[in-house]
């Protein structure tokens, strides 16, 4: 099997946002032990000017989303931004990954050539080739609001590691 | 130009590990300003069993360069963790890079299937197919550790916005 831009993309973009809801599980479990209201681990903030947890899971879903949406020439659905709970949150995840196994692979395959065009904030766009849209833009994003989601329940004290921002991985230990 | 592991993987985290180095000046920057010892910056973690900023520059550094010796088949330098200021930190930054630019590019595009053993902590192995190590670890690792010394920096109060974490990405803004 040769290499390509869906295979790059769809099944790390897939078990990264299924590795964000089981830390989620964990920052729920956290919140029961410590009679924490989880609200307060969804308000939480690195930074006074960085986005709380909520913000963070839902733009890695919209990235991941939007991204690969474009990258298959389809316009991506809109998911309203209105999660209170890490119940909420998870679905918003599950639905993610299912609508990314909606997507054509050979659409996406046959991008790299592609301009692509996309929003960059309320007023301004992103103008890029496909595959440098897809390696220079939506996986260093997706990673980023991921990586921003686990650090702040790390923050928090949840008892997580890598293993659990990794996720599923398809790898053998010895 | 047909897509490849080595143009999945290589000018990204180039272009990452040259973002961080920028990040690092502005850090510079701010503990000029502030009267702060960079050292302080450099010690700071986002909870206590998380590694300290010196140590998410040099991991982010050994994944890249370690992860992908290994795609392209060749043992990795090894690069000693001594770095204690930020012009250091800066330096092994951009000898990573300078590493980088001697794979051969053919080489890890050839390694889809070959099966790669990697050393998972001091006693453990992983085992993974090229192709997935490259989606499935050597990436993910990567953005984590750039994004998790950013947002130690972010943490700080140094003023880097998403722009500084993406660096000199091949987009056009209209």
């Amino acid at each position: 099997m040769s290499f390509s831009m869906s295979k790059a993309s769809l099944p790390a973009i897939e078990i990264g946002l299924n590795a964000l809801s089981g830390v989620l599980d964990k920052a729920q479990a956290f919140a029961t032990a410590k009679k924490v209201d989880p609200s307060v681990l969804l308000g939480t903030r690195l930074c006074p000017d960085m986005f709380a947890l909520t913000r963070q899971v839902q733009i890695a879903s919209d990235l991941a989303k939007n991204g690969m949406a474009r990258l298959a020439g389809v316009e991506p659905p809109r998911f309203e931004d209105t999660e209170t709970t890490i119940d909420q949150l998870k679905a918003r995840l599950a639905k993610t990954v299912a609508y990314l196994k909606t997507l054509d692979a050979k659409k996406i395959d046959a991008s790299a050539d592609r301009d692509i065009t996309f929003p960059l904030g309320p007023t301004n766009k992103g103008h890029m080739k496909g595959d440098d849209f897809l390696n220079h833009f939506v996986l260093p994003n997706v990673y980023f609001h991921l990586t921003a989601a686990y650090a702040i329940l790390r923050h928090c004290g949840v008892e997580i590691g890598k293993s659990d921002f990794l996720g599923a991985i398809p790898m053998k230990r010895t």
